[in-house]
């Protein structure tokens, strides 16, 4: 069966690393959110495509859960003595990344093109697509004005309340090359458990259409996210954060619903057909162990 | 008396850097060659400038002549990994630089203003000016065409013949703010031992008029370059290289030339006041020497 996962940043990274232990190369696609993109120091940083390569090339830090493992960051220790920007973290390494996308896309490449080679440099055998080749950038509306989303994100550690979000240009957006084709023949589409707001949202509106199953993983585990501000934005938009909030989130594109074993209660009301089962990933094996799960869940439906 | 010193890159960085030894932050001005500015990987590279800025800040590399005391390189190492182009090495440190500097020029800063806040950054506190906030750009007529200076000097290591060289951008490009006023006030201006065709033309280009006293450094000895191709210049285009040359080359611009001993021979053939002495500088003492010997000469005249 022929998968597609939809994906942002870390938790969506895990999950599309245990699919990738399972799947053949040709048998799995992974479409990335490029709404957190945004250009800094004159480079063109995508940090969720990043995020899923690095951790599918096995060079991603496990601690943070972004950049690169084994990182220096002589570079960003050098732009702060100079009173520059130093507020996005940007490890030496990682910046080889953005400097050479930003000369590769400003000689003419898409993102979706520099993305195919880096993963082939990188040893990446599976496909990773950004959702799409134009800007569509996320603007996160809160209570102090509207922020584009790297400013409410990393810039103010989330700490503006959210009232909403808006994503400039998804209208025009046409998915990348390849991933229309990825979805119209998967067997299943899995959105990983990736925020359903910002990481997830703006890649279903660029999709738009999906007529082969969706299965959804949680990414709130007994009312809280393993990292990022989900939870807190459905707290801010007066939804009580839990994976039947998710669940609800997502309404009819659902064929099926996974959620962790402490949520097994919510599971009688949720629409969907569910998966109960251990959705915690701390390491490889548990990515593996997930992806099996959901695996034959789909399978099953 | 007030100097001002007009410097390229290695050996101007280190008789610069000897003036400022001596004289006091306000009695020291020195111009810099921008003639080997480019921009490369998207960051705007001002190789002259930040070596006479990393030399004067003590944070320049003596085993290269170029970049920063002690470098990593992970940025490069990875930009080769990912197929992009490693023939321009730049160090972790130095990347910086130009990524912060080229983020200042973008919005709206002059190459001036931002060497000045460097400086300032650096502990560096006698004047450094770019010769221009305008672009010149130095192209060397080759017997395989024109080709852009760091193409010439870094990608393709000098080996083309030379046979001529054009600034472009010369003509409307005006000193930079406080260059005209530092050289109208200096008591002298020190050319200083850098490459009179690729490195001191285009600042005398720029400059145009000089009416105090000039004196240059020979940045020839025994009819070699200690760095750089000004010696096979010479020969390229047909004279032979030798200190006699690069005082000719000056010309009536000179009331003072000075030359190492071993070329003493030279001297009474150069129409200039001359200073023979130890002009080969190993190390700081030795600059701080040459210095005090080209004051006093100054002095003299």
């Amino acid at each position: 069966m022929k998968i597609v996962a939809l994906a942002g940043g870390v938790g969506g990274a895990k999950l599309a690393h245990g699919l990738a232990q399972l799947l053949a190369p040709e048998d799995l696609t992974i479409i990335v959110n490029t709404g957190d993109d945004f250009e800094h120091l004159g480079m063109y940083i995508s940090p969720d495509l990043d995020t899923v390569c690095y951790t599918l090339a096995g060079l991603a830090n496990p601690e943070t859960g972004w950049g690169r493992v084994n990182e220096t960051w002589n570079t960003i220790a050098n732009i702060e003595k100079l009173g520059g920007p130093n507020w996005f973290r940007l490890g030496d390494q990682d910046i080889a990344t953005h400097l050479e996308r930003t000369r590769r896309m400003k000689a003419g490449q898409s993102l979706s093109e520099v993305t195919k080679d880096f993963c082939s440099a990188w040893g990446i055998k599976h496909t990773i697509l950004p959702m799409s080749d134009s800007p569509v950038r996320t603007m996160v509306d809160t209570d102090e004005g509207e922020l584009a989303f790297q400013e409410y994100f990393v810039y103010r550690r989330c700490e503006p309340r959210v009232k909403g979000f808006r994503f400039d240009g998804v209208n025009s957006a046409e998915p990348a090359p390849g991933a229309r084709e990825a979805i119209d023949s998967a067997g299943a589409i899995i959105i990983c458990p990736s925020n359903p707001w910002v990481s997830v949202d703006p890649i279903l509106r660029v999709i738009q259409k999906i007529n082969n199953p969706v299965i959804a993983v949680s990414p709130i585990i007994g009312g809280k996210t393993v990292k990022g501000p989900a939870a807190k934005m459905y707290t801010e938009l007066g939804i009580e954060p839990s994976a039947l909030a998710v669940a609800e989130h997502y309404g009819n594109l659902l064929s099926g619903f996974v959620l962790d074993t402490v949520d097994g209660q919510l599971s009688d009301r949720i629409a969907a057909c569910t998966l109960t089962t251990n959705t915690l990933m701390n390491n490889s094996s548990d990515r593996a162990r997930l992806a099996t799960d959901v695996l034959n869940f789909a399978g099953s439906l």
